[in-house]
């Protein structure tokens, strides 16, 4: 049996601030620090090791990596970034407070912009500051490659080839390894793994800082998947982040 | 034009302590964590940018690394970390107090040691816990690459190769590249770089938590190299690691 562990940057300060936040690179807030320690210490204390880590690029999932590695005593081990584990992108809707916009375009409409599986937010223009075209870090990619905002379904399309060509094999070489990345592109991998319906994939939550465990076969099938830690505050947790886009 | 960034390690609780380190994974102390922090503010400042790091295997260099790119918002940028970057081996000396071993052996034995190109000192037995043999990290190594003890020479003929083959190519292609290591790693490839004698290098010492910038032509041959900061403190720095190992 094979174990994947899949762990969401803890709080960022835009988390706290209760805005889109996407692919701006916000860093952790004071609690998503203390949040990714509890999780190194949690995963230590529950007998977990590493033999090789992937984050995004951006600072809170890295952020929160580096602080699992270090209460764990694994600084050394290869880690390895890409944008493919990225945030979705939130197109223009980037750094707008989310109770806001719920206030002018409705409950409804700001549940579809976060949770439909197919409708993307509206884009940010090709010159907008904001364009990871703008970004060093995105250099190398394609025109084609650089989105301007995304659905979930976007995130997919880019995230799961990073899955089969990178990760996977390496976990079906044995290797034990760690995913630290976002909200969204861990439900990305999450409605693939547990192969959930465009549908189901709505309601799905993945709350900050708490390692999510997959126990797979030698296919990489899914034989069961928990959350690690207390449950009643897991539960707490998960319910926070569903509630966070009503006005 | 292509430059090239050494950073040794902050200081670290053994570097305190007067201990002989080499492969033991000795953190930072405070002043360490302190000098790693100003060496980023530095490289900041002086305008420096890097699109790729490199590390050791060891705590010491990759806490270092992670504070320098933190301190330059560069924590996204790619990160290799190699046991070929890791501190000459030190043997059975590792652990020791260096004044002690001084007193013990006397300064001109211990000044081989510590300084001489091709006399390792006394090697770990094979089944001494502090064997690397012992340690996950070197798992993927052959007995012929681990080492039980190391002279100069032995750090340079381990360094060199990963030199050629992996961080030059990438800088020959025009990657801006900072490689964080240890006062004798970084010594090896100075020496490399300088074409400096076995004879010299006995005298050159590299001072923690310091950037040492090399210019390069296209042919990775030195054009200059500098230290950057405070060239009076830089002074003082050197000196105080040359008299480390004395009784």
């Amino acid at each position: 049996m094979k174990k994947l562990v899949l762990l969401r940057h803890g709080e960022s300060q835009w988390n706290r601030e209760n805005r889109f936040t996407g692919w701006v690179d916000i860093d952790l807030s004071e609690k998503g620090r203390e949040e990714a320690k509890a999780a190194g210490q949690l995963l230590k204390d529950e007998g977990f090791v590493f033999d090789m880590a992937y984050a995004s690029v951006l600072k809170r999932a890295i952020r929160t990596l580096w602080t699992v590695l270090d209460q764990m005593d694994l600084m050394w081990i290869p880690v390895t970034k890409s944008w493919r584990l990225n945030e979705r992108h939130y197109g223009a809707l980037q750094g707008l407070n989310k109770t806001e916009t719920a206030q002018r375009h409705g409950d409804e409409q700001v549940l579809i912009w976060r949770r439909s599986y197919d409708t993307p937010p509206p884009a940010l223009d090709a010159d907008d500051e904001r364009h990871p075209s703008k970004d060093r870090r995105y250099a190398a990619l394609t025109p084609e490659e650089l989105p301007a905002t995304e659905c979930l379904k976007d995130t997919v399309a880019r995230f799961l080839p990073y899955w089969h060509e990178t990760i996977a094999p390496q976990i079906m070489d044995g290797k034990r390894v760690i995913i630290t990345a976002h909200g969204n592109s861990l439900r990305a991998l999450v409605k693939y793994l547990d192969n959930i319906s465009d549908e189901d994939i709505v309601g799905l939550n993945i709350p900050t800082g708490i390692p999510l465990v997959y126990e797979l076969d030698d296919d990489l099938k899914p034989i069961r998947s928990y959350y690690l830690g207390d449950q009643e505050e897991l539960k707490k947790a998960q319910e926070a982040v569903a509630k966070q886009g009503k006005a």
